[in-house]
């Protein structure tokens, strides 16, 4: 199987299993949750449920939006039931690494307002070390250059995000993504203060003690993980 | 004397003896600040200085360019030697809140790029208790409710920045003002902490460790303090 087989099957076990009629949902961003936003059309217009959701990126917020979905802005909500969202990277103890499409600043004010959070992940995004996917740092701008310097002088083996043209990425906030070559992260509770107490950090994309049920997609069917907090 | 002979009265005793030639010079914002552009404009001009200068704000960057003073961007710029900028109270033992013009995320970015850093005031900037000012908040536009309602649990009395004409205040950034009216504040590390580490806070005012000088405007003349860090 590939694995965008892998991705809809988490994704479609996630919508089958852990969304509920009345239900105020988080939606993040990626192509594992696009097989969810598809599933959860589908399940809205069959069955009539009442679901209220939150999006993390203008894709995500289309994608739902022209499915007929329910999409509100998180400051018309006091809190969310449940955020159902992708992973670049988890630990074997469920820490996760997002932020691979420059929207884990958006995704981590959605899931800090959740009751529950879910990823749906295919079994790629479990490889070791957990750190070897680049770690993603929301920064602005004018701070880019002092925090490279910063970043360099601490060996975090920081490179500024370009897009296919060469041109700095951008953020949903306009800021710039500096992506953390760390090939292993051993402390990521350390690392993840040490960085968003950086004046210039926007927000890291270290995701700690967050998840509370991750479903991975998996040649012999979705497994699904409850990581007990 | 009015406070803005006090203003320009330390403004005039900081040009006169912590600038130097051929130095890097970070520009601060607000009233007071622009009298330092202005006699730093004329020193310039006389005594035909080389000073390279790092802006806070487009008001500042308009009014130094505007006297020929040279504004570099701060991602041209390793270090700066010194940042002269005012505040907006100081406590007793010199630590402050800026942020009451908005643009305190920048004045950090550039204080922190700084070897060293002078602020000039009036005296009235040395009222008691510390935290009457209300200490500001850069947020992101998202994350404002979900804020407002975590800042109100704990009593810290956030109220969203608006200006003349009831619209939210916005930053360099794009961001939103929240001030917290505190009337005191008694541990200021632990509440800078608690703020800059919620998800959605881009840079809170507290000023904490920063200042190397302080120039008092005064009645009887400018009171230059050395803060002994």
């Amino acid at each position: 199987m590939d694995q965008n087989t892998l991705k809809k099957s988490a994704a479609e076990y996630a919508c089958a299993n852990f969304i509920h009629d009345n239900m105020k949902l988080g939606l993040g961003t990626g192509s594992t949750v696009t097989f969810l936003v598809d599933a959860l059309g589908k399940r809205i217009k069959e069955e009539n449920l009442t679901i209220t959701t939150v999006s993390t990126s203008s894709r995500t917020k289309r994608q739902a939006e022209s499915l007929g979905i329910k999409v509100v802005d998180l400051n018309d909500v006091d809190e969310l039931d449940l955020t159902i969202d992708g992973a670049d990277q988890i630990s074997s103890d469920y820490q996760g690494i997002k932020g691979g499409g420059a929207a884990h600043t958006l995704e981590k004010i959605v899931a800090t307002a959740s009751k529950r959070n879910l990823w749906i992940v295919d079994d790629s995004k479990l490889a070791e070390p957990f750190g070897s996917f680049p770690l993603p740092v929301e920064v602005l701008k004018t701070a880019l250059h002092q925090l490279l310097l910063k970043f360099e002088a601490k060996n975090l083996n920081p490179k500024l995000r370009l897009d296919e043209n060469g041109e700095p990425v951008k953020t949903h906030f306009g800021n710039l993504i500096v992506d953390l070559h760390l090939g292993e992260i051993k402390q990521p509770h350390e690392l993840g203060q040490y960085l968003k107490s950086q004046v210039g950090v926007v927000e890291h994309g270290l995701f700690l003690d967050t998840v509370n049920t991750v479903i991975v997609g998996r040649e012999a069917g979705p497994e699904c993980i409850d990581t007990i907090r």
